[in-house]
């Protein structure tokens, strides 16, 4: 297959970090990143070029694009960190197939991405192809954090930002493993929903008194892990509410609070402790049979609409400037741009 | 032996926990204990009494009758917690000889105090007096975080409260193992003496810029644990500024402030923890035989003066109401209550 010279891509505008802290929500993209026709990426020694078919959009995009992520922008590459597409070359035999994967050399949100061969995964054919670009941020979050909770012997998880695609991909598995999920949600319109998932208990931030109904949850379901997309004061707060041995694991920034540590003693006295979760790190310390075992359960459960993707919008990439942000304000659902639109 | 029925001893006035967090100084003793003339406690199956020799004050101590420490007051019973004397009364081979104990069922602020016989530690001829009564708190805590820094693998550790008791035997251990004590104090008068003693790097919070102080040693020596006796803001700050992978182990709570946590995402991009270390918690976790090699290292570290206890003064218990404030309020050194004045 004879690849062009040149495609189309979001581009970013900056290099390194931003230094500010102002979460994954984007108003306006243009101070951000811009449409250019670039080069098509090369692949050297370990490396494939995917023809993207359907890219995602995470918070950690946005974050990243604002130079509030882990690692450092690099202006006038393409921003982007997942996809679906067909391997249009490399030195695999993997060419010619549907792949999920992380672009880790050249980024998604373009007409073609690269990424490292280790780091393909291949698609069964009844994959629906918006679960296949949202496969590995989100689900393989949801399956790793949930293997802390499962390895933890807990029987109920505490889990903010409940609604979120990841919120709701980490119900399901609370349901179907008899753990039981306590969602905690800003509206009051998300919490049936998040019952009929499967919810134990939900709670609704800005009703009544939020930390009366969580100490009443918590005392019913006595949760250890506490997954946390916030860090926000209520968070820290729900963190001293829980059980003794309570894990408070945080993997997002949705607040720009800093949230303040009242009872440090809690540390000491009932073994509690504060931690992160980066799925990058996740992949490089699990088990490495781990991570094809976690693909197979998450293809299965999309497949058998165990999960469901919820899709806000699909916006194709020549117009993502002005749609994306659009469809990212829609409080449910994920965003994704379709590159060959 | 024949036990006197009644016996002196410093008694707590409260029940439970004072909801307060006021920190481990104290003024005025009155409120919390009184002296009195109570029952000398009777052994129970698996308990030994002891005829306490010289007892030892410590941070918690003070936490404790002010109901701030993790364990609830019984009102009407001794305070104290550890101390050094003669095993007199229990169904142990150890009656008639010199124990080291910390006090589970009667406290050593008294003339006899009451423990489980598992918990008995005999001492070396050799021991002295105030080394012996004060070798489980502060001895072993010092081992046992030690223990975390060399099973980290860190060439380097950053330590508050450095000029305390606590904070001379760690410096002392870092030292001998050749592991790098960055020292935190407050006051300047002390940086001299903790170089002396082996700290690499005396940052003094009062002094200059201390965080850039602090920047420079975390650059030069890549400390990854910060052992903390304070939690206060600039612990935090501390903690954000060391290298990827830092562990924040709390233990004790000499600030009143609620320390905020302004870097979240250092937890998750670059695996900082937050947890406490409390030695009660390590003593059940640990491997069992890691508690008697630890008292004989303790010991021989004393006996050899590789360590040594600071004495600010020595209080006999029928003196302590009026006198001990005074002598804790020395900033450095140690207190001991004398029974047998």
């Amino acid at each position: 297959m004879t690849l062009p010279n040149q495609m189309r891509a979001l581009v970013q505008l900056h290099d390194g970090y931003a230094n500010t802290q102002t979460g994954p929500n984007v108003d306006d993209l243009a101070p951000f990143v811009a449409l250019r026709d670039i080069p098509v990426p090369t692949p050297g020694p370990g490396q494939a070029v995917i023809k993207v078919q359907l890219a995602a959009v995470n918070p950690s995009d946005i974050h990243f694009i604002k130079g509030e992520y882990g690692q450092p922008r690099v202006n006038g590459t393409p921003a982007g960190f997942e996809a679906v597409g067909e391997v249009v070359a490399g030195d695999t035999p993997l060419v010619g197939q549907r792949v999920s994967f992380f672009a880790s050399a050249s980024g998604t949100w373009a007409e073609y991405a690269m990424t490292d061969i280790s780091g393909l995964v291949p698609c069964r054919r009844d994959l629906s192809p918006v679960d296949a670009a949202g496969q590995l941020v989100n689900p393989l979050t949801a399956i790793a954090m949930f293997d802390i909770v499962q390895q933890s012997g807990a029987d109920s998880f505490v889990l903010n930002a409940a609604g979120s695609q990841l919120g709701k991909l980490l119900i399901a598995l609370g349901r179907d493993h008899k753990i039981a999920p306590i969602a905690v949600v800003r509206r009051a319109e998300q919490a049936d929903a998040l019952r009929t998932l499967g919810a134990a208990e939900v709670i609704v931030t800005g009703e009544g008194d939020p930390m009366d109904q969580a100490r009443a949850a918590f005392k019913k379901h006595k949760p250890r892990i506490l997954l946390d997309a916030v860090a926000d004061q209520f968070t820290a707060d729900l963190f001293f509410a829980m059980p003794n041995g309570a894990r408070w694991i945080n993997y997002g920034k949705l607040s720009t609070d800093a949230p303040k540590l009242a009872q440090m003693g809690q540390l000491i006295f009932q073994g509690k402790q504060i931690e992160g979760f980066w799925l990058t790190r996740w992949m490089k310390e699990v088990d490495p049979a781990r991570i094809p075992q976690a693909f197979a359960t998450i293809q299965e459960r999309f497949v058998t609409a165990d999960w469901v993707t919820d899709v806000a919008g699909i916006v194709p990439l020549s117009e993502a400037m002005t749609k994306l942000p659009q469809v990212l304000a829609q409080p449910d659902g994920k965003a994704f741009i379709d590159p060959t639109a």
